[in-house]
């Protein structure tokens, strides 16, 4: 099935929890290197990319859409302009492959939708997409269910750890050290990232620069 | 395919990290449910369930040893006794549903394992358990999957959100009053927990007795 995926995406500054292990340049190449692995996997699953981004950006892979407003009105200027399928998917779950993103746009339901971690939305799958609207921020899960209702559609909740993991925090890198394969992995180890392992509890370390010589 | 379900179990002082949010007496009986919401599950797929316990306990659906020594002498105690396909699985999954293990069970490969958060190894099925040994703290994912190769198995890594999310911490309990559908989401809520949004992001609160009264 053909369908567009619409991707957000913050240039400058982003991922500001993780500035206790990287500064802003760091993040904003991080963050780059998370959009070209989702991006990766979007594209092998035959279709084709639209980023909405903060602020001006180039991608040789995606079209752009610089919308300086927030995040849902973004995605709700977006929407109603689609005349197929939608994927609304997150720039920050790196982790996620090409068969991933099969096991959403096939289900047999009017929307699909992946959970994040604490209480937020991953990945939503849209079949009508202009009828609905997205709320991000808090609990967004349960309002994309409640939205979903009053749309009428039924739902496939889809349970991917991989989807449902985004990288927020320094705990989260964890995750990408020991499952990823693509880009943004690298990117840590080329920074010196490591797994750290104390009292049993997995962390990260980051090496310093000199060590990394 | 029958297989039998080996779940670890700590009766007494289980769930330390969450003594911030519960006394050992409701930890205990937390534990207990989560317990119960596995157990349903493996039942459900059908299957038995052998429950290694540290200290001595009774539970009507599964059989009990009682073993006494780490974690990881217990299961290799078990495992060469295994003349059918073994689970391991943890008692601290309770978003687990039978259809979650029937995709484990129902691998094509020697062995199929779900990676929890952190590192850790939430459960692995082996259709030939007596070569497997158990290594579990730590980065045990990637030390299970070492182990794997040295037994020469096939190994598939089943991508399950539900499956790999553990309840650890107070942050961990998000996702339980919020995916959760059994017993262990209903002790929550019947002790007064309900989700709290704050600043946009998700957290879990705990009313006071005389508030729930």
């Amino acid at each position: 099935m053909y369908f567009h995926a619409l991707i957000p995406f913050k240039p400058v500054n982003p991922k500001t929890r993780l500035s206790c292990v990287l500064d802003q340049e760091e993040r904003e190449a991080f963050a780059r290197c998370m959009l070209d692995d989702v991006i990766g996997a979007v594209l092998k699953s035959g279709c084709s990319a639209t980023l909405l981004c903060t602020d001006p950006f180039e991608h040789e892979d995606a079209l752009i859409a610089v919308r300086r407003e927030p995040l849902n009105d973004a995605i709700n200027w977006a929407l109603p302009q689609f005349h197929c399928p939608a994927l609304i998917i997150m720039a920050d779950i790196p982790l996620v492959r090409a068969g991933d993103i099969q096991r959403l746009v096939s289900t047999a339901k009017d929307m699909a939708i992946v959970p994040g971690r604490g209480g937020g939305t991953n990945a939503i799958f849209l079949k009508k997409p202009r009828c609905f609207r997205a709320d991000y921020y808090g609990a967004s899960f349960l309002d994309h269910m409640r939205i979903a209702e009053e749309c009428g559609f039924s739902v496939e909740v889809i349970d991917s750890y991989r989807m449902s993991t985004d990288m927020d925090e320094k705990e989260d890198l964890v995750e990408l050290l020991i499952h990823g394969r693509g880009k943004s992995r690298e990117f840590l180890e080329r920074l010196g990232f490591a797994l750290s392992i104390e009292k049993g509890r997995v962390g990260v370390k980051r090496r310093s620069h000199e060590e990394t010589l």
